[in-house]
């Protein structure tokens, strides 16, 4: 029975330079690049891919570029609750159905490859699409790792994230305030904290508790236009929420992640 | 005033398939390795480590390994208190004081680096290492990221590390029962956690309170002896425990690394 072979390729968190041996071998051997048409895609990203794909894929091997659309999302009117789960499900379903309908209209040979930013276990879908695609139709999945934009960060301050012998915690916006409210009461020692996805610079509200904890924040890190800040939350912090504005301005989008370490009580 | 340039690179956790763009081009500039000797070190690493040289060095260009002595670590009788914080302290100013002597020794021009395993900021001390030499010597230093083992481990096993919207928590061996426990008392919900560093799987003892917990595990991840493990805990930690001590027998050594997801309440 034919199998398709899928690989989910992490590309790294924002620049061609982070593209691994393994990531440029696998990239060479993909014959259609899906691409999910979310029809608000940054240039600058979609400029990325096309940089990796240019730099890293031998020029005599042709490949393909399909857009894959995005169902729409219903309205988040109800963001909790039996109806909202529903939602998310549905549209899960919606999402499986287009990428099965492409696949299964590909040449049975043709390997399927998915460009994932960063490292496909953090903070991405890929893994849980491909999986869904793997209940309908016979695939051979391979996942390639890539650095992460937390590593990225690290690199770029020249700093270890863990404290000797201690954990890294990575997180949510969303979740940060709750989380690091909650180990301060039960005494435990959530280590460094790094936050992806903080559309708020939720650690804001953490300046008023922890006003000495070191922050690492970095916004297109690894890209051309990366700005770094690092100090005390307290003394730091009013930059670069004012910064971070300001670039998003600038550039249109931002993105960003840091990591925060506690001071020694 | 003349400034050492060090190149700190992450060189992957195992594969040199893991090698970036990046590593490979900071590899080519390098005219000296510094290697820690620790009398003890394991041939597969150090083969690694001169297959990588040998693999993304360009022939034409010249270099040196150098290995620097590790100074010797006082014995481990007083494990805790002054006299161990001391006996540390004494053993960094040791091992700095070893490392500035060779850089010194060097022409002022040659690039110097140092192949970590894995990515820098995670459970390594070269970037402390260096930082300290940086307080003797004025030096420029830059550090590439690398794929961590966990990043290997989560790819290997085709897996996200993070459950939609949750953290993920990187931790020791030493550390994870006491922290496991400590988030459950607080309903502190520490998501999927990552355990390095442990020479005694310690997961066995959240079996008891734990047992459907998922554990993906793995030892010499992208190595050719690599192993794979996954399942419930209590059903898989058996074969888990007992393959980890037949490889180790058999090789003569073993480094495993793995990820625990706890069940849905
Ligand atoms: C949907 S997640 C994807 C994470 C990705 N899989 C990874 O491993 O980096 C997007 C978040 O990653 C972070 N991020 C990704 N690339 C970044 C970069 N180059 N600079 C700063 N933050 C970045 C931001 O926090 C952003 O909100
Ligand atoms: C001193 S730490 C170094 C970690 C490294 N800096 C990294 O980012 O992977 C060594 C630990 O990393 C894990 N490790 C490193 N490479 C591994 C591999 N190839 N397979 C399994 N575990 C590995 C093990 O848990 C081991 O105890």
């Amino acid at each position: 029975m034919s199998t398709r072979r899928i690989h989910v390729i992490g590309i790294g968190a924002g620049s061609p330079e982070h593209v691994t041996a393994e990531a440029a071998a696998a990239l060479a051997e993909v014959d259609v690049f899906l691409v999910a048409d979310k029809g608000e895609t940054k240039d600058e990203l979609v400029a990325l891919r096309r940089s990796i794909c240019e730099r890293f894929v031998p020029a005599d091997h042709p490949y393909e570029v399909v857009a894959v659309p995005d169902p729409q999302r219903g309205p988040d009117a109800a963001r909790d609750g039996a109806q909202y789960a529903k939602g998310v499900a549905d549209w899960h379903a919606a999402r499986t159905e287009a990428y099965v309908r492409v696949v299964e209209g590909l040449p049975p040979e043709a390997v399927v490859g998915f460009l994932v930013w960063g490292d496909p276990a953090f903070y991405d879908s890929t893994i849980r699409v491909v999986d869904a695609i793997g209940e309908r139709l016979a695939t051979t999945v391979r996942v390639i790792p890539g650095i992460s934009a937390f590593q990225a960060l690290a690199a770029a301050h020249g700093v270890v994230l863990h404290r000797v012998g201690e954990p890294v915690h990575i997180t949510t916006g969303r979740r940060l305030v709750d989380d690091w409210t909650r180990a301060g009461e039960a005494g435990l020692d959530l280590g460094t904290v790094v936050v992806m996805l903080d559309g708020h610079l939720r650690c804001r509200e953490l300046v008023a508790t922890a006003p000495a904890t070191t922050i690492h924040w970095g916004a297109y890190v690894g890209m051309p236009q990366q700005e770094l800040r690092s100090g005390r939350l307290d003394e730091v912090i009013d930059e670069v929420v004012e910064l971070r504005a300001r670039l998003r301005e600038e550039h249109g989008w931002v993105m960003d992640v840091y990591a925060l370490t506690p001071a020694r009580p």
